[in-house]
């Protein structure tokens, strides 16, 4: 009997054991809630539920790639053979959801006391304050990793520290400001990240303050 | 004085005519609206146009590619040295227009006649169906480029052929069923498609239909 991994690939273990020998022991050092996964993978597979229950319909934009040199051998598929990453000029993921337009960046930090703002882009800035000016709905979804947390945070939060930053000011979110401002979600096992309960929450909050 | 074409390339006539006679001739041939731009270029224009008057936020999405290889030269960036083509699973356009998510299709036939099928795939219709269902607005923007027509098309009209095709039924869609139920645009200098025009369009049948 074949045994197979939840993904369908079948599992070898004689192969898994020579090749991975440092991967296996890495996720048995991880504790049981996040397994070694990235936010990215707890997001795609968080889309992916919402998807197939035709909850909402949002997705991953692929990365920007600037290719220089494509080779197309015969009888086989086109090669890419020279391209450079880009820096997107937008977020990362975007989508609808019930007549709303999602749109939002997904940041983990390894730090435990604030989140580095180095790790936004000044245009992911400049296109979330596009998207609120559409009538979107522009958010941030950022890990601390080490602590294992996981805060929706509304774009108002990120873009005062930017603004604050620019003028000369500090140059993270501590911790503290996430607790107090953001919506604190915890993984859990379907959907992993259930982020929509908290998008739900701020169109709440905006609903009562008009 | 250097020459150089409307994108801001430098026009270098002997290389030209060395290595692309073909296309040269090609030009020549077209008339004055189109200028041998493709739609991509028609509709990036487009959108940088509507992002610059703050009139919505859409964006191509980059193509997706599965990356092999990738090397990291000591003191330069990253390059990709084997990567491959992906089928995109949802379709090239979105964004979001005064609180409506937008998403579309662009597509170009040579055909004077009809616009073959074959150049949508099954998972674009999947996706624009989840797109309605999560009341997003979905739809095509086809060019008959021998004609120099430009279709904004509601996704029902290309849904319904579809479905009589996977019936059996005829692999593509005849121009007079464009003519009949999308709505055709005329390509201008500022902006070039303004499909917006179209989209308020479909949106005020809808509204008069309710």
């Amino acid at each position: 009997m074949m045994i197979r991994y939840p993904n369908g690939k079948p599992y070898n273990k004689e192969i898994e054991q020579v090749q991975k020998p440092k991967k296996q022991q890495a996720i048995k050092d991880n504790n049981f809630s996040n397994r070694g996964k990235t936010l990215e993978d707890d997001l795609n597979e968080t889309n992916t539920y919402y998807l197939q229950r035709q909850i909402a319909t949002i997705h991953k934009k692929p990365v920007p790639i600037q290719i220089v040199k494509v080779e197309y051998p015969s009888r086989s598929a086109a090669v890419i053979r020279e391209a450079y990453f880009r820096t997107p000029s937008t977020t990362d993921y975007n989508g609808v959801w019930n007549g709303y337009y999602l749109d939002f960046e997904a940041k983990e930090t390894e730090s435990k006391t604030s989140f580095p703002l180095k790790n936004i882009h000044a245009h992911q800035v400049e296109h979330m304050k596009n998207v609120i000016q559409q009538k979107g709905i522009a958010f941030f979804i950022i890990r601390f990793s080490s602590l294992d947390r996981y805060f929706i945070t509304p774009f108002s939060i990120v873009e005062n520290a930017w603004q604050q930053m620019v003028r000369g000011g500090r140059k993270s979110i501590p911790l503290q400001q996430f607790e107090a401002g953001a919506i604190e979600m915890k993984a859990s096992y379907q959907p992993r990240i259930d982020y929509l309960q908290a998008v739900q929450q701020f169109i709440s909050e905006e609903i009562e303050r008009d």
